[in-house]
């Protein structure tokens, strides 16, 4: 059972410290992880990139900025800082990383601003945000990877649906300052996938993939629906060898919410989260890069 | 406040019978209905357009048959022969209806069958059912419907996800024989929105617009989490005139599930969803239309 290639998204064990996730990673024999801002700040950049240097671990993304929907105003400038912040301590982090860590930073759009229907509006103002971004990412080396997330976040979380849409807004930058995190959970429906896959791959612009299960019923709170690969019902065979056929050969990660998940026991979820990697994903990367 | 154009789709009054519906709607001056199949099983048929003709209203639609992504096999005949019955029950009611009554039957597609993951199997199965269906259809003079449901059902309810996906889908039969739904509440937060309705009607394939809104926080069941237009964040204001503009000048209805909509008195609920109509979406109708 092969795990090479797997990277654990921080946020499957959310209650653990950073301290606790390196370690729990690395004991689990996962080779990356993909780290979220509060946990780095708890420690101090600073402090948190000399942890991940001594883990000896790849990172493979910071999570997350973007949030930058709304109309101009201290709300917008407070959350256009908070980007800007992000891209410095991706840059830092990527720079503690063991050889083969990736400078990037994954931007959620936002959703609708409090009280608004205007939905293109909305991602309109998104996409001047980039326009601020974009040449701080560059100097500092860092790719703003946009998510499409499921379209029953639109109106709270993400006004950016599909992964054709994030293409379409990274189209005006250099694919190495703007590119797309393919998520599993968020585009497996999507009838468009597989040519929006083969485009983001000819386009050099497929900066992360998350491997994240979906399964029906969904549970009260959608936003705490994902589960292990091979638990759900992701055809991760076809998308697995779309994005490796595409031209993706780095890390994928496995970035679970869910409040069952979030109250086990982090080695325990560790390794579950590798048993679903290894059987669910593992078995369709090529054998030159698995 | 105009309330022309409006119909009461009989889901919204679930637990009204036959007689129920057709009385509070036509009570609260509402010129159509949307029925549904199983309040009409109830009657019989012949006594069910016995009784819509007696109410005077027009008939906007049946929901619904389609549920056809089985294999071959029984529960795949069984679902076609449903499909057909369907298709006759819409001939009779549409003729039972007042003049301009639409002969049109909803289709939804159905999820992926029990323990698969293939999607796009899914897909060609409902494709292959719609060529069963056609020709029975064509000879009814029935409108075949296809109506995208939003991609969180795409597991359990519907592997159709967008308009454009649908207008593929209905692409090889004349248009009288198969359309599509436009429901806001699933394809509001397409990207693709409004060049897929303009395609939708160059094609002239605009079998029923259904104007229901879209809030969240979503509730816990997530199926029943439409509310009345206004009420929550789609902007019907673009989306109507989108429509009308495509050339749709049918009656648009209005479909909600939700448990408190359900819990509440049917006039009740009758007036509310002629007023959230009057007022979201009655006004962007071209005054020569409303």
């Amino acid at each position: 059972m092969s795990i090479h290639r797997l990277s654990l998204n921080q946020a499957t064990i959310k209650h653990a410290s950073l301290s606790q996730a390196l370690e729990v990673t690395a004991a689990a024999g996962i080779e990356a992880i993909g780290l979220w801002r509060e946990p780095v700040a708890e420690v101090g950049l600073a402090r948190a990139a000399t942890m991940l240097a001594a883990s000896g671990l790849r990172f493979s993304s910071l999570c997350r900025t973007g949030f930058a929907t709304d109309p101009e105003g201290p709300t917008r400038r407070a959350a256009i800082d908070e980007n800007l912040r992000g891209i410095d301590e991706t840059a830092t982090l990527a720079g503690a990383g063991a050889p083969g860590s990736a400078a990037v930073l994954v931007l959620v759009a936002g959703g609708l601003p409090e009280g608004s229907r205007d939905l293109v509006g909305a991602r309109s103002r998104f996409a001047e945000a980039l326009d601020e971004l974009a040449p701080h990412a560059a100097a500092a080396g860092v790719t703003l990877a946009i998510e499409a997330l499921h379209p029953m976040y639109a109106s709270d979380r993400a006004v950016v649906s599909t992964l054709a849409q994030a293409l379409d807004l990274a189209a005006p930058y250099a694919p190495e300052t703007v590119g797309v995190v393919i998520d599993s959970f968020h585009v497996w429906w999507d009838p468009a996938l597989l040519p929006s896959i083969e485009r983001a791959g000819a386009e050099g612009r497929i900066a992360s993939y998350q491997a994240c299960d979906w399964r029906t019923p969904l549970p009260a709170d959608v936003l705490l629906s994902r589960v292990y690969p091979g638990e759900g019902m992701i055809d991760f065979a076809t998308m697995t060898r779309a994005v490796e056929q595409a031209g993706y050969a780095g890390d994928i990660e496995v970035e679970l919410f869910h409040a069952d998940i979030w109250a086990d026991d982090f080695a325990a979820v560790a390794q579950r989260t590798a048993d679903g990697y290894a059987g669910a994903v593992a078995p369709y990367l090529s054998a030159a890069r698995a």
